[in-house]
């Protein structure tokens, strides 16, 4: 049997009923048995402030936030779209996430990215902005499938269910690919 | 005279010894009569929730935020680069300053980019991620002269005192560009 | 009479049948009377080698093309996405377009991005990686409407004809902004 | 022994005494006996045109190119940044070399990205947008070290020899963790 890889989930919106969490919810769901899919809450993080690092008060969110993603296997980033950009909740996330420098919680881990929008351009900025950082965190990330979700409200219902078959076969698909190239990769 | 233009500016870092802050006391001191900087402060900001919007729960930071970059004419961002992108405090602010959507605080005021970084890079990719998100918020951004300051530590003391006449020159041409920029397109 | 201003369209696509040039010729057609829009050939531009400037050997076709943009007063730029960028004709023509540095042809003009796609995502990465070279080369850019014609099929004959009513008051009002930007900013 | 892998390098920069090209001759040099670079000339690929692929009048310089990148397994992108982002030039031969969609040359080979300026700023802006069309090609590429040559006048000699010490073992370090990032990922 293989291994079961440990994939700590972010999810870049806030709001009790986002599309991005059911999408999440949804992956967690149709993740193979070598994939445990778990969203870890990034919503109680404090603001990066490097003071509290330098001066060793690190706020008790952030370090129950790192131990976390410590010990994850590979990290999932579920994100929507602000502002044509990664939303500043989620930036703070990775923000805390990836300090001490190249060697923070983030550093290293395999990745995938998957960008959510009710619109039909699928947030596409933020998947990309996303990326960006994660070259500098030397994460490895899956390039395809790109998973952009757009026009999401007809993709998945308030319980994290996928409507359509395509749409399903897609995101297992895109799954077992995230599974084999994590490990590729670690 | 003139008028005076009220110019809000957004400090990206929060620590208090901030490179990036000095820089922005720096451009207050040396701005022409034509421009008041204020530095608003954006660390209390709780992270956006669309919830809180939609629930008629708006936090009281938030409200006292919106309702000083409502008032502003222009707003400066001054920003270094957290994992080659926006900090997610800079970020989180411009989620805040954006709602409601098309109607926000930030939105369709002229605007101007200053990234700074100890480094030589000098947070290009911050600047760049930032002004992507100026053209969702129709905000007529400064394109030249373009502010990349790198190397920051040899450029500006504690007190925010700009030590090289060269820096001191370019910044002063940069801040008349910004008011001429300002007075083009309100 | 509000003056007629020269605008001068460059699309990012060389086939014959190429969606972004129909849509280049639709806006075309659709534009007020105070805009005269012509598509300015890009195709048979060398690629951009320093040398030739440098010593003097400069292409008959890069001549003509910087003699045709220098005399216009706007520049349209309209583009398909190309592996998630712009294509590499397009921004040669923009590299033979900005030289010399800070006084090229296409620099201080005012500016116009319009992304082309069969698919949803509109070529957005397009867009704005278009959007960062106009930065540099200090042209102001409309922000606001940003044009995203995805699905582009549905939208357009062969003849540049918009089908829907529906996206033809879009661009006539996204050309309308346009003429008002050019006449704040020039 | 290990295998000898045959990376093929595209020199973003067409003029002779160009920084780019020097930096990759250095490359070659500097290459552990596990990888063998070589040049690959970019110049004379016309322009990509997708009529000239459906009609099937494929011009001889492209057809040859992408033999030849097909051949190889791995590729290193070496580039200046003209306006801000990729050549034309170099984006051009990445336009011509991923095609037919999904099944190009380029597709899927592991890549690594060298940015070279004679500032500062390294062509940061040209590293990261070439980095996005990577991802649409399925190329799996180095993220760290991310290689950024700001100053390169100081780097270099005219015969591609490295000048620094410091620098040398940089890019000694760099290709070997590119050498080892092929083998995980091919």
């Amino acid at each position: 049997m293989p291994p079961v890889r440990d994939v700590v989930v972010l999810v870049g919106s806030l709001r009790r009923a986002s599309w991005t969490r059911r999408i999440a919810v949804a992956l967690a769901k149709l993740a193979p048995p070598s994939l445990k899919l778990e969203i870890v809450e990034i919503g109680e993080l404090p603001l990066y402030n490097q003071d509290f690092d330098d001066e060793h008060r690190i706020p008790a969110q952030w370090q129950a936030f790192r131990d976390r993603v410590a010990r994850a296997d590979a990290v999932l980033f579920a994100t929507p779209e602000y502002n044509r950009s990664v939303p500043g909740v989620l930036k703070n996330a990775i923000d805390v996430g990836s300090r001490p420098p190249r060697a923070g919680a983030l550093n290293n881990k395999p990745a995938a990215v998957v960008s959510v929008s009710p619109g039909a351009l699928a947030a596409f900025g933020a998947n990309q902005h996303l990326r960006q950082s994660l070259v500098f965190l030397n994460m490895p990330t899956l390039q395809q499938p790109e998973v952009y979700l757009g026009g999401v409200a007809s993709l998945v219902d308030a319980d994290g269910n996928i409507i359509k078959e395509e749409t399903k076969k897609f995101l297992v698909s895109f799954l077992e690919s995230f599974a084999a190239w994590i490990e590729k990769v670690r």
